[in-house]
């Protein structure tokens, strides 16, 4: 009985633990980080705040957490759109107009997880994730030189530029006040911004007009 | 008698926080905002660390402060080395790469400027520089283009393109952990890292094959 009664405790501190990630991933997908308060997290997720004291040291250490769990969620879907067959070049090009149009259509999210001012427990994740998105480019990279599909470069350092040239282009289009704006505007007409990331990136590259 | 003694005061009050930004600025360049504790720059300063926030209302307010003015001091180099005679695509790669080569020769100061996670209030002032950083780029690549050195293209967003690519490449060779291993090699031996960056700008904005 004694067993049972533990493994019942444990379960019900899972749930709570797994309702506080989910609404404290709600509230940051509605207003960022800064919107995210503890009270609004508990109050949505059925917790007293002391509760969420009890599976998070502090709300930085919850907040890295939601953070590493959404920026590893775009990751992977840079590298299935990587994974896929065909031109190594083409692949590049789709994954980097993918990531930069899944962005901006969820650009409060990718605001908070790209360049929302955040606290440094917070930051230093976003560093780690920067660097885990260049990998992923980096290897497409090379194995486009290998392939003769792009000219002979430093992987690494283009893959760098790319992922710096991208993440700064969204920057303004995703912060709140430009955002705002484009919320009364057509959602799917991001293209021109998209095209112009893009061609920069893709002529970075490979050093041929787009 | 009573006005002598107010300007004397006030001169008193002018130089403590002169001193105090000082040795801030000092200690920053030493180990980052993180190592620029408040007794550590009161005792620098030779002020009491309450003094520090009658001239501060917090320490993240101080920090900003330093951010400025050492980011304008770079921006105003940037200025300078575009504000030069002769061909603008030319001006814009000798201040692209003046920047980068500024950066890994104070690595320190660069990594608190460019990448080192900090408090949302400094991170604010961040975004506002590199805006002012890409403003400077667009204004030479608008003249470029109407002098027909440099492809039509959309001027601001290629600037704020190069302005990531360039921040971004930095991060990596900049981070303390790395930097460290930089002192001991050759100060001068960065060329390669520079070159790509500035290969992978120049191919964006260009179009062509370097």
């Amino acid at each position: 009985m004694a067993y049972r009664e533990t493994e019942k405790m444990r379960n019900r501190k899972a749930e709570a633990r797994k309702r506080i990630i989910e609404c404290t991933h709600e509230c940051v997908a509605e207003g960022g980080f800064r919107s995210a308060q503890i009270t609004r997290i508990a109050a949505c997720a059925g917790v007293a705040t002391g509760t969420i004291y009890r599976h998070f040291e502090s709300k930085e250490d919850l907040f890295a957490e939601i953070f590493r769990i959404a920026t590893q969620r775009e990751v992977n879907r840079v590298a299935e759109a990587l994974a896929t067959e065909g031109d190594p070049v083409v692949r590049l090009e789709t994954a980097l107009r993918q990531f930069a149009e899944r962005a901006l259509r969820g650009p409060v999210m990718a605001w908070a997880l790209i360049a929302e001012p955040v606290d440094p427990k917070v930051e230093e994740e976003r560093l780690k994730f920067r660097r885990a998105y260049a990998e992923l480019f980096e290897q497409a990279i090379r194995e486009s030189i290998e392939e003769d599909s792009l000219p002979v470069q430093d992987a690494r350092q283009s893959s760098t530029c790319v992922v710096g040239a991208i993440a700064e282009s969204l920057v303004g289009p995703l912060s709140p006040a430009q955002a705002e704006g484009a919320d009364q505007a057509d959602k799917n007409d991001h293209d021109p911004l998209v095209d112009s990331i893009i061609c920069f990136c893709m002529q970075g590259l490979t050093g041929t007009r787009r």
